[in-house]
C-alpha cells in the first residue's frame, strides 16, 4: 500500500479510532449492514444502524459521525436520511455520503443530489461511475459496480468537491481523495475485493469511524480507504476465494494496530 | 454430483455467465440480501439489490434477470415485486421466484399465486413443501423449511409447470427441474447445506445469473442447481462445521471456472 | 464455562432443541437476521423472520417461541412486533424480548416498556445498559454497546423481574440470570465476543429455542446462554481475529451436541 499521507498519521488516526472508539451511526443499506458493523467494530469504533424517523434526531445526538448509504432505499429511508442528515449538519457532526448505484436510476442519482444540497455532507466516497453520475447526469452505471476507471472520475471528483464543499473520494485500484484543490492518492489492495459485496459500503462507514475523531477530512478519508488497502492487500495473500477473503479481511483489521502499519 | 445436462452444456452456462456478467436484480429477503450478492459475483455476475417502487421499471430496464423472494415480504415490498415483475414481463426480462414459506402462511402463498398470475415468472424454484402449497391449498409447511421431500412434489411440480407456463425447480438432496413435460435431475450437495441459512435463496438468485444468459429455462435451472451442487459438496468436503460451510461455498464458487467442473 | 445449571440440565437442554427442532419466529433488526438465523439452525432449531402484520397471527400459531428484538425498529415493525406479541402471548407461546439500545434513545426505551406491558414476554434479555435503562429513567447508553458493567445492573433486573414478571438476562463477561428471587450465572466466554456484531441477538434467539422445548424459563435462559459461552470460548481459542471468530463460533455451535458439553 502506498499512500500520500504519512505513515506516522496514519497510525496517529488508526490509535485515535481505536482510543476514542467513536460511535458511529450508520443509514446503511440491507446488504452492508452486517459487514459494516463487524467492520467498524474490529477497528476499534462502535456501530449503530438506526433508520426510526422518530429517533433520528436523538441517535445523531450522541453519534461521533454519520454515514448515509443509498444501497437500498426507499421512501420512507429517504425521509429519515434526510432528517438524520439536517441534525447532524446543525449540530456538526460530520456525515459521510455514500450514493450507492448513483447513475443506475435516475431516482438515486436525484436522491443524491438532494441529500448533498441538503446536508452538506463532509465526505462523499464512491465509485467512479458513481461520482461521476452526480456531475454528469448523461452517466449511466451499470447497477451498483463501477464501470468507470476511477483515473477517468478525478476530475468529476474535483468539480463534485468544488461545488458541494465536500471532500470527495473515488475507490477503484487506485483511491482518489480530493477537496478540489489537493488530491491524495492510496493505491494497493487487491482485485479480488470487487467480488466481495458491499466492500465499498464499508469503506464509507470506515470514513466515518476516522472523521469522527481526525479533524482534517482529507486526513481522515485517506487514512480509512489506506486501511482498507492494508486489511485488504493481507487478506488476499492468505485467501482462497471471495468467501475466506471477507473473514480473512475483518481478521486483518481487527489486527491493525498503530504498529501493524 | 450428476446431472441430465451434459457437462459441456454446464461448461458452457458457467463460461456464459462469466463472460456476460449479467445485472440479475434481486427483490429479496432481508437474511439472503448477503449471501445472495456474494453469490453471484463469486460465479461472475452482477448483483443489484433493489426494491424502491421509483426505481423498478428503470432497474428492471438494464437488467438481465429479475429474482422475486418473498421471504420477509411486507405489503410495501409486495407492490415494489408486483411493478417489477409486471415491468419484467412486459420487456421479456427472465423471472425467477421463489415462494419462500408457501404454505406456511396463507398470505406467503397467496403472495405467490398472485406474482405467478400476475408476472408469468420464467422459473420458480423453492422447496418440496412450498411447489406442493402451491398446488394443494391443503398443504401447510413448518415455517421456511421443507417437511416434504423433493420427489413427493414432482407431481404438484409437473401441474404448477403447466398452469403456470414456468419451469419449475424442487430442491432437495435430488433437485427436480421440469418444465411439465420433460424432467431434468441433479444429484449431490451435502446435507450440511440445509444447516446454512439462505442457500435456497442462494440458488434462485444464481438460477438468475444463469437464465440471464441462458435461453433454455431447463438447462439454464438445471445448470444453476448443478453449480450449487458442485460447489457445495466440494465446500462440505473442507468444512468443519456450518459456518466454515458458508465460507467455503463461497470459495468454491468463486474458484468453478468452466475447466474445474 | 461455569453456571448454576447442572451439567445434566444443560445436555437435556440441548438435546431437547435438537430433537424438537422448534420454530423459532424472529421478529428481528436487520444486522442480526443472518447471524441468528444461522445460530439457530446450527443449535439444530428451525428459524423463521417474518414481520407482515397480515401474517403475524398465523406464524405466531406455528411457533414454539417468538423473539421480539428492537435492534433496527421503525413505526411499520413495532406494529408487527405488538400484533405478534399480543398473539404469542394470547396462545401461552413463549416470548423473548431484546430491548437493544433501551437507554440510547427514548423512543427504544418507550418501545420496549410498551412491549413488555403489552406482551408480558417470558423473557427479556439484554446487556447491562439496556436492562438498567428499563428501570432507571435517567440511565443513557452509548449506541447499542453495554456502557455498564453487568453485574452493576443485577439490582436493576431483578426489579424489572419481580415488576414484569418474566425472567431477566444481562449479558456480560459474567450472565446474571434472574425470576427477581433466584440469580443464576453463566461465566465464561471471551472478550473477542464483544467484537462481533449481533452475538447479544444471537443469544436472544438462542433463548428463544431453549424457551421453546424447556418449560422453567431460568433453566432454558440459563442454557442458552451456558451454549452461547462454550461454543464462544472454544471458537475463541481457534480464531486469529473477530471475521474468523463469527465463523468459529457457528462451527462450535454445530458441534455442540449434548456429549461435547
Amino acid at each position: 500500500m502506498k499512500t500520500t499521507i504519512t505513515t506516522k498519521q496514519l497510525r496517529s488516526a488508526i490509535a485515535a479510532v481505536r482510543e476514542k472508539s467513536p460511535l458511529v451511526h450508520n443509514i446503511t443499506n440491507y446488504v452492508a449492514m452486517n459487514n459494516s458493523a463487524n467492520a467498524l467494530l474490529a477497528i476499534g469504533a462502535s456501530p449503530v444502524m438506526a433508520h426510526w424517523k422518530d429517533e433520528m434526531e436523538e441517535m445523531v445526538s450522541i453519534a461521533g459521525a454519520l454515514v448515509i448509504n443509498i444501497g437500498t432505499l426507499d421512501g420512507e429511508w429517504i425521509e429519515a436520511m434526510e432528517i438524520a442528515g439536517v441534525a447532524a449538519h446543525k449540530r456538526g457532526v460530520p456525515i459521510v455520503l455514500d450514493p450507492v448505484g448513483a447513475g443506475a436510476t435516475s431516482g438515486r442519482t436525484a436522491t443524491a443530489l438532494r441529500l448533498i444540497e441538503l446536508c452538506h455532507p463532509t465526505i462523499i466516497r464512491g465509485n467512479g461511475s458513481e461520482i461521476m453520475a452526480l456531475v454528469d447526469a448523461s452517466v449511466r452505471s451499470k447497477g451498483v459496480d463501477s464501470s468507470a476507471q476511477s483515473h477517468d472520475a478525478v476530475d468529476a471528483a474535483k468539480r463534485l468537491a468544488l461545488s458541494s464543499g465536500a471532500t470527495v473520494v473515488v475507490s477503484g485500484p487506485t483511491d482518489y481523495i480530493t477537496n478540489g484543490k489537493e488530491l491524495y492518492t492510496v493505491e494497493g489492495g487487491d482485485a479480488i475485493m470487487t467480488s466481495v459485496t458491499a466492500m465499498g459500503c464499508t469503506a464509507s462507514s470506515l470514513v466515518g469511524a476516522f472523521v469522527a475523531v481526525e479533524s482534517d477530512p482529507m486526513v481522515a478519508a485517506t487514512a480509512a480507504m489506506a486501511t482498507m488497502s492494508l486489511a485488504g492487500e493481507r487478506a488476499a495473500a492468505i485467501s482462497k476465494g471471495s468467501g475466506s477473503m471477507q473473514v480473512a479481511f475483518l481478521d486483518e483489521l481487527y489486527n491493525l494496530t498503530p504498529d501493524k502499519v
